[in-house]
């Protein structure tokens, strides 16, 4: 079922990239090099959960698509950077040349460039959201995005490359760098569908939990991942000694500690009186994905 | 005048910073470069356009100081971003070293994303600001700063090089490169100080103008400035074959047309009904600068 849903919002998503790439006045080139990366074949998880979180709480719809998309192009451009030859130096993503090999690196600096400064113009012009509305979405995803959280995650990250890092320096990097931003999908969702403050509260705590599920599997499925289904070799981490949740508590370890989390998330999403199906059934999802 | 008004606006700023930076929990070292870069000596001259547009049309002073640092935020992001090896490749700025030079280009690249995205929180946590106003400036900053703006200048620019460009080129790279940027603060400070929207149009006539006039005279100083004074080698336009005012126009030709939009500018403030000496003095002050 939730599979069923990720196929619809990603095929509505994708198929909305042009129409809306295209009501903004860019150079060619520009444009070319934030659409070639906006269009990579993303799993579209951070905008599918805040349309999920979303109509948990309401039935219209039209009022969390530009948000959704403003989300998806601040993802996007911190894949772009995180790319770069002086950080991660990756050539490929998703079988695709990553955007400075594709283009040249000012060109991908300035796609992340645009595509962050976008996403604030995405809210703030929205024909479907109050003041109030693109207010509280632009104040919370500069904390989620900026050096309070995922930007902060990112330096963190670089600067532990080649030490073992503890428990709490790891939990700490991935609830900055992936978290914050998967907590911001969940919380907009549940906020613009009209869920109460001690409901934010409790969903914070769900998709707090969800981050985390979401890491640890990465970690896991890179020692026992199917190379076929996961699309990208294994193995990557211990190669190149990277710290993860399975080379710090074993595997069993890591796996017990994403069953606690994933029991958490569950707790929490029932104290919040969720009756939505769909968002218990992303704990599993998540948690137990082959890819 | 202008210049001590400008002189004590600049140490009000200079001021501030290290209180406002102390208010964000950021990782040590990314603090530390984006402090750098906010410190490293600029004019102020975007922060104090929009606080003299601000103060034609208000007498308190609150309201602007939020967005005036959230502009220097985006400027000092574009500097860091602009100097990188990819872009232009520059070691020093103001005697000096650039971002990427003091700490690495993973450093500078993500100082510049965390400015960039910490300018939309200053904006949208303001205390001194309403909904309405937030939701102003988030979207005309966003506009004036990224691929219809700002950004969309800078790869104009790149592209640009080594080819010979027409007028019409050249002041289209500089009305969205810099002219973007000047334009929201002047504009963005009239506005929350209260000026009509027949007011604002001739106010942003007014910053169109001044932008342009400020490139002009950067490009005859680099033709005909003091080194001295300048603080910074002349010449080096014609070295790197660079298209210019000065090269298009001739030297004669390029002050003529400073001249005839100096006028323009005073007769859009005239008709904007502005009584403010600054904003008129302003005209002569970047017009005629020697740095």
């Amino acid at each position: 079922m939730v599979s069923q849903y990720i196929n619809r919002k990603q095929k509505l998503f994708n198929h909305e990239l042009t129409t809306r790439l295209n009501t903004y006045e860019v150079p060619a080139k520009l444009k070319e090099a934030m659409y070639y990366s906006l269009d990579a074949g993303g799993k579209r998880l951070r905008p599918i959960l805040m349309m999920a979180a979303f109509e948990a709480y309401s039935n219209e719809d039209e009022k969390v698509h530009d948000p959704a998309f403003a989300l998806e192009m601040v993802h996007t451009y911190s894949l772009i950077h995180d790319d770069l030859p002086a950080m991660d130096n990756d050539d490929y993503r998703r079988g695709k040349p990553t955007s400075h090999k594709k283009f040249d690196e000012a060109t991908a600096i300035l796609a992340g460039d645009a595509l962050l400064t976008t996403a604030f113009q995405v809210i703030n012009t929205s024909a479907f959201l109050t003041a109030e509305e693109k207010v509280f979405l632009s104040r919370e995803l500069s904390q989620a995005a900026g050096p309070e959280g995922m930007v902060a995650g990112q330096i963190l990250d670089l600067n532990a490359e080649n030490r073992s890092l503890s428990l709490d320096e790891i939990n700490q990097i991935h609830l900055l760098k992936t978290g914050k931003l998967i907590r911001f999908a969940i919380r907009s969702g549940a906020y613009l569908g009209g869920a109460t403050p001690p409901q934010l509260e409790l969903i914070d705590e769900y998709a707090t939990y969800l981050g985390l599920i979401f890491q640890i599997q990465d970690d896991i499925l890179d020692v026992i991942g199917n190379e076929q289904i996961l699309g990208k070799p294994i193995g990557s981490d211990e190669k190149s000694k990277k710290s993860t949740y399975p080379s710090i508590l074993g595997l069993e370890g890591a796996k017990k500690n994403k069953e606690d989390l994933m029991n958490k998330a569950i707790e929490a999403l029932t104290q919040a009186k969720v009756d939505n199906d769909l968002l218990y059934d992303f704990v599993a999802f998540l948690g137990n994905r082959d890819r």
